[in-house]
């Protein structure tokens, strides 16, 4: 796995208990993969050089984040290293203007969307309608490459200032949508083409950065239950996905509407861990390696998962006393990243029936792992 | 951890969860856990030099099994170490004569039990009712150094090659049980002496060999489950184990009796990976960091666990396809290890309502690892 991450920390886990062999190309040796996985090998996911060198030694190579250059990727299937998914597909996760291109393309319901080079552009896309949002096109993750302008001026200024985005493909604008939530669906697809989905859940994100997910999404209509999962399952399609494909999307009094996808382990997948028969991380194995694909079924009626963010502090072991004392049937999952202020470090999960229950022990765990109190944020 | 098999393998993929550092000491890089660890010291337990070394980085020293020479970890007591479980306690894992000693002075119930040297006294245990069992008082494990002898020249047999053995500790008799099944609890207990005990459990041997576990153990009166939990924790804080201890049982007409100890991830307790809220393995890390129990609630009305044995065929990969396709919600755990005849290579959990069902499907997944096929056994 291309990525020391925590997502690859995690799929580690997953593959010490399959028996799989698993490496990960890491950036550095404190990175959180690189920490506990035996099978590291440091390296820059930017060069060739090192990512054919790290190829060299597996039977398949997968990706926890979608930054490795696109010619890389295809330089790398050439040499008939087995890239999954494949540069085809991961190209709609590193370009945003292809992937609503190809989207609309089959029909499938996003934001109204333009590339703008000018605010003259943006001002005629706004048509005198504020807020819209202008997204880079390239490159942007938890937040960072999205901007909701609230007016020209704002636009404007955040378009003098994505000169150096430009180059990666320059920003593009999109309707602002007043949605009433946000949903999330994850389905794997292997080689083969089976095809597996979980269940629909609801995200809660603050300032781009999501905060909690509920699984699943309480009082969701069956009709479009079914909906959101076969679109899933046909994006995953259509765009020859291999592995995990997360896609988010807003519930709006119209319908659904895609915002983004990502053919990874994703943080809405985090409670498969202990809420499904098989968990994203062992389902993102199963998938790139062609084995059949796990149950996807819940385990309990209800799961909500929360993050926890790096506070101030950074003696996060410390607190670990107080949430297990406090609640000893919550799941701690940290990192083993340094603190850094609003940096995901970890999650919990509580699974069980009652979903405000389960939300409050969430959020009351993740709080207190931040700032060493409950009330924190 | 000192010992680099599976359950350190395990032990890791809690650690990593929970954001613990973890090293093992292992004996060589092939070992299952030393595989897959990052925090792998090679060393020899047997050798106090090499304990030291891996414990000067460590806060807290456990194990994977009871083989740690006793001089060693009262040297490292005296050295300041954290030795969790302490060598008082260990002793009575090592010991079977100061373990049976020790409880039948507590007036728990065990089999009779003699020390023998000669078959003289063999016979003279015997009272002519035959068989009886041998065991080796010290160093004996899954079914090694344990010897159910039919009559007295298969005794005087056993005796008669028992020489290393004897400097080692020597063998005692134990009447033969007619248990109607065996049993086995798991607790665990810190240093705060906080206590947490999981279902009894139902084990199926064979050779000596646990081939099966049924969690909770079916049918179970609930005054003699009661009785076990208590007993099972009562024993913890007799002996002051920091840590899990496993207590496997015999359930005869006349009550429980109490077979054997172990102070470390057990195998009958490898069902609460899936089926429990906290697994044995965080919950061992827990209770020797003295961080607050987890609960050990199920998560589903039943589970089964069956291991997967060594067959005569070392592609087991290639067999994962078939388990997966033939029933998608089972778990399949594999070890890394080599694959020799009859060894413990892996074990495969299946968890819902039907015991019968679920016995099924572990026992089908785990003889088509073993064998390729269904019916292998």
């Amino acid at each position: 796995m291309v990525g020391g991450g925590q997502l690859a920390r995690m799929t580690s886990q997953a593959a010490t208990g399959l028996g799989i062999g698993f490496r990960v190309l890491a950036g550095g040796a404190s990175e959180s993969a690189a920490q506990v996985v035996a099978g590291t090998r440091l390296g820059d996911y930017r060069s060739l050089e090192d990512l054919r060198a790290f190829a060299a030694g597996c039977d398949v190579l997968t990706f926890d984040h979608e930054h490795v250059p696109a010619p890389h990727l295809r330089a790398l299937e050439q040499d008939g290293v087995r890239v999954r998914p494949n540069a085809a597909a991961l190209r709609f996760t590193q370009d945003k203007l292809a992937m609503r291109e190809r989207l609309t393309g089959l029909g499938i319901a996003c934001p109204r969307y333009a590339l703008v080079r000018t605010i003259a552009e943006a001002e005629v896309f706004a048509d005198g309608t504020w807020p819209l949002v202008l997204k880079a096109v390239k490159g942007g993750y938890d937040g960072k490459g999205v901007w909701v302008c609230e007016s020209a001026a704002e636009a404007a200024a955040i378009l003098a200032h994505s000169a150096p985005l430009a180059g990666q493909g320059g920003l593009i604008a999109e309707e602002y949508i007043a949605f009433d939530r946000e949903l999330a669906v994850l389905a794997a697809r292997s080689p083969h083409r089976q095809g597996a989905v979980y269940p629909v859940v609801q995200t809660v994100q603050r300032d781009g950065i999501c905060r909690e997910v509920i699984a699943p999404a309480p009082g969701l209509a069956s009709g479009r239950r079914a909906q959101a999962q076969e679109l899933t399952l046909r994006i995953a399609h259509e765009l020859g996905v291999t592995g995990l494909l997360a896609v988010e999307m807003f519930e709006t009094p119209a319908g659904l509407l895609v915002n983004e996808l990502a053919m990874r382990p994703h943080n809405t997948g985090h409670w498969t861990i202990e809420g499904a028969r098989t968990s994203q991380f062992e389902q993102h194995l199963r998938a790139v390696l062609d084995l059949p694909l796990g149950s996807p079924q819940p385990v309990a009626p209800a799961a909500v998962m929360a993050n926890v963010l790096g506070g101030d502090d950074e003696d996060v072991y410390d607190r670990y006393i107080h949430v297990m004392a406090a609640d000893p049937a919550v799941k701690v999952h940290m990192y083993g990243k340094q603190v850094r202020p609003g940096r995901k470090i970890g999650h919990v999960t509580a699974l069980g029936e009652d979903v405000a229950d389960l939300a409050d022990r969430a959020r009351r765990a993740a709080s207190y792992l931040r700032w060493g109190k409950e009330d924190g944020e």
